[in-house]
């Protein structure tokens, strides 16, 4: 039906507004990509400092080729450094990706 | 923004495709509740056992209302005793509950 990517994010408390803002003013290069659904940050009811950070696509092939993009590169590398290392400290999980397969 | 709930679902592989179908014949019971915005089952890409039920909803409080209604209770009690065992086998992760804090 479609397909999902899922990356989890750990970062200081204290640092969450930021993540969030970051998200918030992102480049939003992805949003014309073929096959680009949307993207959703969510943030932990329970657990301030975990995001998921939650894009959707038409299928498996459209998300694998945005993952190889210059796009891709570019909206990571206007990440403030200082952020950056923030959330490599606390280790970005391993992305996960499912298939929509009811609704 | 919105509000969505995260259910992590574990079956043995061979029912699988038993609890997809589960989800898609489910009885919408759920579908005119006040807030609800939607429901996605996502079937894991590397790991066939593993699915996640997710829900948006307006806010918490829609949320919260439908998880104590009696359409709640019926929808759950419509699951097939022998497939429901077997979910329980592996037992239903403990729900995660996120706030959509960016698009």
């Amino acid at each position: 039906m479609s397909y999902v990517s899922v990356s989890r994010l750990r970062v200081p408390p204290e640092r969450t507004d930021e993540l969030v803002a970051a998200f918030r003013g992102r480049a939003r290069l992805v949003d014309d990509f073929d096959g680009f659904l949307g993207l959703q940050v969510w943030q932990s009811d329970g657990d301030a400092g975990e995001l998921l950070m939650v894009s959707h696509w038409r299928d498996r092939n459209c998300f694998r080729a945005y993952m190889r993009s210059d796009e891709h590169q570019v909206s990571h590398d206007r990440i403030d450094p200082a952020l950056a290392r923030d959330i490599n400290l606390v280790k970005l999980e391993h992305l996960q990706t499912y298939a929509v397969v009811a609704t």
